[in-house]
């Protein structure tokens, strides 16, 4: 039996968003989704990763609809009291439904178990219908370089302070990916690649997600070696941000906060990028030179309308 | 200024009721509880400590006095997510609360802090009036020696599965303490004994508590050198255990479950045994060669009631 085979290059809400919809718009096709993990981040001792829990969680039907992470019916009666004992840090969302992820994951980490492998253990229980798989089994953190604004230095803070704690106020200079020269893309990532019938880019944050994906020596290889047409999906709506902070992500690596600003950033495969199709919101336009931009509604308003946006990203691939 | 001082020898909820008594009853003492830590367990990769939470939480206001052990106002959603993951063990009581707790020892026992370290930084916040040492640093876990009902074979299962998952109805024939051999007593356990005015024996179970700590290479003599008078209390009253298990634990040392039983098992100072003074409840008999008897009423019924029992328990010592 051949099944129709998708690899998805995945951030969190947005990400997980649209692998609903395209598990919705090819319920008999082999999912597999990259998922960043340079958001991961250790905190009161537990192993946290947030862009594969959101992809599970909302796969699975655990998922926070409102707030787009996190566990649905969530308490925080641990946080409160890890804050009553002054423990640091006390600004990250730790709930009680996700924290028994967060123990099983670390528990299976300390046991000598690859995140893949933690991964695929956690993922039988929510049973998302789509193949769930880290970027890499290895450590990589995703940095970030700011001002001090008493001293004037340069220092580099977890991704999850910049982004949560201080909610992307901070003047970024720099993203580093701390641990990623030891990367490998994890198990079954190149296979996906290379058995794909189509490849997409979820409209994550180009800069810390799919940027941070591709930053995993030889992932962008095994990525651009595919046969697949590779497709990406606009983040970037009339020139807004519809979820995250990717605009203030965006400018640090000198990309225009466009629809076009990410597509020549992500570029034309035929010229040393990625790109084979792009897809754009209705109303905007994008040159993007050596691309198929095609113009659809990629508002992901409403499970079919996401349905709809990741048909039509499987039509420009071709399938 | 020089106070007096006294030394308690506990376990959980009873040593934990008669320490609150104390303190009532001598409240500018300078008292230290030397506490069981035979029972602690790894679960779920964190590190509990049932009697020193006991302790902390029930000299500190946050105990359920109903229960005995845990958390008032206690939540199970952790608990239940485990479970629903499939993750072992699943009988044990683990609390939303109390689970805080087990991070931060954790967290700190990960980082090289040794568990006086951790108790003192956890009470801290409990401020339970009492100095708070952990028998040991060293872990020491008592383990049950049983029979396998299929195949009639004997194994080690730890204290707790015996405890909680068995309820103590599986036949022991041997208590183990797992690492005793590398133990030594907690830093300041030899010193409080060293300038106490007073040692008592909480009324916990004589095996698996007040006979653990004991079991520590080095306590026994240390506090037999102490010119303390030794004060130990009848956890047995009326032929019954009032809390725990003790009548499932006394029998496989031989010890009758007796008042009198017990207090011939801690044997007379003078006769190479503990005791200098021995309380029995109103209405026990007791006749322990060597030691003074006193009969009071033992029951901690209420605050007042245990603060009575622990002035006679100082009477007796002589203070």
């Amino acid at each position: 039996m051949s099944f129709v085979q998708f690899v998805v290059l995945a951030g969190g809400t947005g990400g997980a968003r649209f692998l609903r919809g395209l598990r919705a718009a090819a319920p008999d096709a082999d999912i597999t989704a990259v998922v960043n993990t340079g958001d991961d981040v250790t905190m009161h001792g537990l192993r946290i990763c947030p862009d594969l829990d959101t992809v599970v969680y909302t796969l699975g039907g655990g998922i926070d609809e409102e707030r787009g992470w996190g566990r649905v019916g969530e308490s925080w009666t641990v946080k409160e009291e890890l804050a009553a004992y002054g423990a640091d840090p006390d600004w990250f969302g730790l709930g009680d439904r996700d924290l028994a992820t967060h123990l099983i994951r670390t528990r299976m980490l300390d046991a000598g178990y690859p995140l893949s492998a933690v991964t695929a253990a956690l993922a039988d229980r929510w049973r998302p219908g789509v193949t769930v798989l880290p970027m890499s089994d290895q450590r990589v953190e995703t940095h970030v370089v700011v001002t001090d604004p008493e001293t004037g230095r340069n220092q580099a803070i977890h991704f999850q302070e910049w982004w949560v704690r201080h909610r992307a106020a901070l003047d970024a200079s720099a993203f580093v990916q701390v641990g990623v020269d030891a990367a490998r893309p994890a198990p079954g990532v190149t296979e996906a690649f290379a058995a794909a019938d189509a490849i997409l880019l979820a409209p994550s944050n180009p800069v810390v997600s799919i940027g941070t994906i591709l930053g995993v020596p030889g992932l962008r290889e095994a990525l651009l070696a595919s046969p697949a047409r590779i497709v990406g999906l606009s983040p970037i709506v009339g020139g807004d941000v519809l979820r995250g902070m990717a605009d203030r992500c965006l400018p640090v690596l000198g990309i225009e906060v466009s629809a076009e600003g990410v597509g020549r950033h992500y570029g034309a495969r035929a010229a040393g990028g990625l790109l084979d199709a792009w897809l754009v919101h209705s109303g905007d336009t994008a040159d993007v030179p050596g691309v198929d931009v095609v113009t659809v509604p990629l508002l992901m308003s409403s499970p079919e309308a996401t349905a709809a946006m990741a048909r039509a990203a499987l039509d420009a691939a071709g399938v």
